[in-house]
């Protein structure tokens, strides 16, 4: 018998502890023995629930009773989350996690406590919900030297764009509709601006180096500025507009890291990438790409993911099951304004000669109807080059966007 | 060090050699211990070639060298393959295989041998070529119990149907630019008529259900009979037309399979798998829809699968890395003919009355420029029912396919 203790009865604990209960056969069979959810850590009680026996509040109860070996930390925040994923990792119990924010902050020093401990720190649930990636990375792709990730890690503002999209409506009313729906909360911040995106990709991209890759030191830039003049101008070039999350990763193991929104061809399959779904492009020297795509988040795809870690650690008590590479030596970023790309420019119709003389190859684009503003693609220079120019234009350039 | 036999130099057998030596860093680091091909199992001798001296002959020779403890067989084929698989699984050697024939044909059996001897039977790479699916089904997707699959299984047929909606072209022409390319072989049935495809559903239903599927039940159509005209009246309904390999498990084990040409949706995420890649699209009950996407075929992604299958093998020597559950007892398959679906049927214009008394509840697709037919979407209804009253439409009706 496996006895599992869940740290957070919220939205992402409620779905372990039913996906555990509803799927107990392939649950148990997969992790060679029956899984059993023996306690639930929450400051509330729950009465009717009908686990509202197996309620706790007290961590300690768990630390310390020795049939508990798998440890479920659903509770979020780098708090009490970091203190009792600390203690249970030192007491040689494994922890299965969705907390992208700890993880992104102290994965590499998390992993070396579990190391050393012979038990295990997994996260797949941290990054795409449901889907199948963190372990694809470590364990499917291992005989390839990954070169570099692009994706699309958030669900909320991938809503936001799709909707903009399709019914031309504005960033607004378009928010206040995902939050009426629960798709956004009522403070977005975390998700529109791309902070959520940014600690994703620090998680994929210390993973795909082997070294601590920092998210507070990635360039992120949110969806807020996107208009649907915008979308208008992205679909007569055959594009759309994501919120990308890129890494690459060069020979010397510096990486180039980025969170903004990007207009990306049609062709692109994370172009079809819609709604709150979320997809991870990644691309392998021997390989070459493959995509993961999925349910970025909701209860059960990301409980889900959290059980297949605690499976994983099922089957191996006593030893780790961890096979990533995260060491805590900072990995080296390059200055994001010596790497090249194309730009989008929308701007006012009066400023087209300016904006042609500034960008003398790029061309423009007209959309039929739209007579006050003009889009434009440049070729592809410098971020540091572009802007120098760009600024220069002046109020009369209304929105830049990058090309992917 | 861990020592690797070859079974076979031809294009994935050599890919292997090169990821392993090409990528050797990673793919030490990932198993733990320095990996190294120690042999290169060929009938034909290879002067010049940078590994000449570990071709060998005899395969007795790499079954009694105690130091070889994981064997990539990648020649092909049922009959020596399977006799050589057998032998090294019973001598405690762990095989990785890209071969899909014998894995849909004998994989049940093979991997109790391996189980029994505590070494793996592992076969990533026989399904999606470099695109981790095997894998994630088994030890990604552990928490869920999967309900259904639908996927592009195969790269020639995807490029064929590609070009053809692209260019307009016909079937035959297509086929033979794909000839010319390398795409298709000069004997192209196996991929054209839906066979290898239908080796790889087999498969993944056999994952699915944890019961054998056989592969020779399955009801199989190909794409031979698609036409311009077809793509026409599927863009006109928003769709496109894809080799599609079905596979549903109804809450009994009882498997719904099939391998045919199907339109579908401009905007599921499977209608944007173009050219040569291959797509998996899984739908999990707690998880909802995830897909994964890659090249399906190719040198270098074949043998990364194979070399990623190698370092789990070499992570557990001395037991068994499998976790699948794929027994011998033959799964049921339900008839097909009992099974509901759309229709889209093309029609000379003079058949419209005939087709529309039969279909009452259809609508009709027109396309400028086409006077000479017609496209008709039906209604959903049983196979069999479909099949009576289409049949009775005689030689006026040009083509029907299945809707996904």
């Amino acid at each position: 018998m496996i006895h599992v203790a869940v740290l957070g009865y919220g939205t992402v604990g409620s779905g372990v502890v039913e996906v555990i209960e509803n799927n107990n056969a392939e649950v148990s069979v997969k992790a060679g023995e029956e899984m059993h959810v023996k306690y639930i850590l929450d400051l509330r009680d729950f009465p009717g629930d009908p686990y509202e026996d197996r309620v706790v509040h007290d961590f300690q109860i768990i630390l310390e009773d020795a049939e508990v070996s798998v440890i479920c930390e659903v509770m979020g925040g780098v708090g009490a989350a970091y203190q009792f994923t600390r203690q249970a990792l030192e007491a040689g119990k494994s922890v299965c996690t969705s907390n992208k924010e700890l993880v992104a902050r102290h994965g590499a020093e998390l992993l070396e406590i579990a190391k050393n401990k012979n038990c295990s720190y997994m996260f797949e649930a941290s990054v795409g919900g449901g889907i199948p990636i963190i372990r694809p990375i470590n364990k499917a792709l291992t005989a390839e030297k990954l070169e570099n990730i692009s994706a699309i890690l958030n669900g909320t503002t991938n809503f936001i764009l799709t909707k903009m999209e399709k019914e031309g409506a504005d960033y607004g009313e378009t928010l206040k509709r995902a939050q009426e729906l629960g798709y956004a909360e009522r403070n977005p911040e975390a998700d529109v601006e791309g902070y959520d995106a940014c600690r994703k990709i620090a998680i994929l991209s210390s993973l795909m180096v082997g070294k601590n890759v920092n998210a507070e030191k990635i360039y992120t830039e949110g969806i807020t500025k996107i208009t649907p003049a915008d979308f208008a101008y992205a679909g007569a070039a055959g594009m759309t507009i994501k919120l990308l999350a890129f890494s690459r990763a060069d020979e010397n193991g510096r990486v180039t890291a980025m969170v903004a929104p990007a207009m990306i061809s049609r062709e692109h399959p994370l172009s079809v990438v819609n709604d709150v779904y979320n997809g991870v492009f990644v691309k392998g020297n021997m390989l070459g790409d493959v995509m993961f795509y999925g349910r970025g988040a909701g209860k059960l795809p990301t409980a889900s993911a959290v059980v297949s870690d605690v499976i994983d650690c099922a089957r191996h008590i006593g030893r780790s099951s961890i096979v990533c590479i995260w060491e805590r030596e900072e990995a080296e970023l390059t200055d994001i304004s010596e790497t090249e790309r194309a730009f989008f420019i929308r701007a006012a119709a009066d400023a087209r000669e300016a904006v042609e003389a500034a960008f003398p190859e790029g061309r423009s684009l007209t959309v039929e109807g739209r007579e006050k503003d003009f889009g434009f693609l440049t070729a592809v220079m410098k971020e540091k080059d572009f802007e120098e120019r760009y600024s220069g234009l002046g109020d009369r350039v209304l929105n830049r966007i990058r090309i992917a």
